[in-house]
């Protein structure tokens, strides 16, 4: 048994390539095991057969060289948030499509018979809005909820930011304005190439009356686990064991970049055994997880080992 | 001589207008003065002879009610910074227009004489570009850069933040994102109708997936000082004796709330001697004021007063 820690998932793991590298020979394994997933419930216990890529950027927009004063420049001179606004808008179309040109070049189709399974999770689609406090929900044309949030990309702000934002009001035309966008990628789209369509294709719709920079953070392959893999099984059977129920096999929206690493650099497949919940709150205030499922787990990766062994 | 001194202009006057109401007796007079302006350049001294108004709201679009991981949830659920970004971008169109439907009902349209005599004011669109670092300027279609920033309405993002914003990267589909916004008005729109119809307007296009507060903070009328009034005339001369070439009565952008109060209130008017200058870089960093436009300004007051006590 070998053990990784590693402190640098969240952003992007920038250390742990030259290490796998380096490191070949300490590495060699039959199987590694990540637990870094969740479940599609509490009593729908459920193992990842697939995760999404990621790509990340920072843009930042200048429009003047220094903040102005809205009531002398307003109207004449280009406000670098507006513009901001403006070119975030154009990446998602009126069909929830991504219109970054060659984006859904490489884009693995749903195959039918996924399509069919994905349909039959128990899903309540009015139970999901609740928890999260939504009225409708919103996605791209011709995709269930559960499809988009797993086998389709995405396009996200993670952050924006400019001008004055401090309490009260204060008019100004700022300089600067700045996003943190990602995508979220699917199998068979290589981040590296996404990262380039995304940079040409922003500078491509900047106005001549702003500077645009768009700065390619990290980024991630998706994954995908084959169900006839023996460790798959092994996991399938240890899950079976603590929870009482065969765990469904569904891919996550979620990415997990070294995982295609392993694959890459050290040939060696994952099992993603994860016990996680939405009612988790991950990478949310009160993140929290529940005794009962970490026991369970315990029990799950215990008979994993048992019958991996085998 | 009777002194005012305010210190919450920048926040809109909140005590002012009580204080004007109260105090109409105090405060009777036969003009007041207000240096709150600025000039076209050092060389070209300018009078102020009309201001525009101001509008500001604070939009608070909430989308889910916790944030999301957005692997998990991207692409399903609505992101209402991505949401914030489509709406601001909606209010100005390609020909630079504001959308709000009624918005220019009220606009006093620029006259043929004004705008010949706006036409003529020695401006370097050129020089204007390179002092403020931009290659090129955006305004509303049929206008000049001078007509835009005076006489024309327009509509600035003064500030907008949500999500991640700190170093590095960091997914998240957020719960909230916020924006501050300002319109500059024109002489006969009204800043209450205009803020009512503003947030109705955001109302209307704000889709079901998502929560949209919108908070009206504060607002004031354009002003219009007649070039035939005595206090006008005198400061001309003020103007003329400091600088030693005849002042052109000139319109400009900024807002000075206070201003139609004192005249709604108090019913005197206001004249307008200013001598700021672009490279005062108001409201930004780095502000400053010349000792040499000083001193002149000092004269043209004392020179205003002799004139206008005659």
């Amino acid at each position: 048994m070998k053990f990784i820690f590693e402190g640098e998932e969240e952003i992007g793991s920038p250390s742990l390539n030259a290490f796998l590298k380096e490191h070949k020979e300490l590495l060699k394994a039959d199987v590694i095991l990540v637990s870094d997933t969740s479940m599609l419930g509490a009593d729908l216990p459920s193992l990842t057969t697939g995760l999404r890529g990621l790509a990340y950027w920072e843009i930042e927009v200048t429009g003047p060289n220094r903040d102005l004063h809205s009531g002398h420049f307003g109207g004449a001179v280009a406000n670098p948030i507006n513009t901001l606004c403006s070119m975030l808008a154009q990446v998602i179309d009126a069909d929830g499509r991504i219109t970054i040109p060659h984006f859904y070049d490489d884009v693995e189709e749903v195959p039918a018979a996924e399509r069919d399974m994905i349909a039959h999770i128990p899903f309540d689609e009015k139970k999901y809005m609740e928890a999260i406090g939504v009225k409708a929900l919103k996605g791209e044309k011709g995709y269930s909820t559960l499809e988009r949030n797993s086998c389709r990309p995405s396009f996200d702000v993670c952050g924006i930011w400019g001008g004055y934002t401090g309490e009260g009001s204060k008019t100004v035309l700022p300089s600067k304005a700045y996003a943190k966008v990602s995508c979220r990628l699917v199998p068979h789209q290589n981040h590296e190439v996404i990262s380039k369509l995304f940079v040409d294709y922003i500078n491509s719709i900047a106005p001549e009356y702003v500077q645009v920079k768009v700065t390619p953070m990290h980024g991630g392959e998706g994954y995908v686990c084959p169900i006839s893999l023996p460790a798959y099984q092994a996991a399938e059977k240890g899950f079976t064991k603590a929870f009482g129920k065969k765990p469904l096999a569904v891919r996550r929206g979620g990415s997990i970049p070294i995982i295609s690493d392993f694959e890459q650099i050290l040939g060696i497949k994952t099992v993603l055994m994860g016990f996680g919940l939405e009612s988790d709150a991950i990478h949310s205030p009160n993140e929290n997880f529940s005794l009962d499922i970490f026991r369970k787990g315990i029990e799950a990766v215990v008979e994993f080992h048992k019958e991996f062994s085998k």
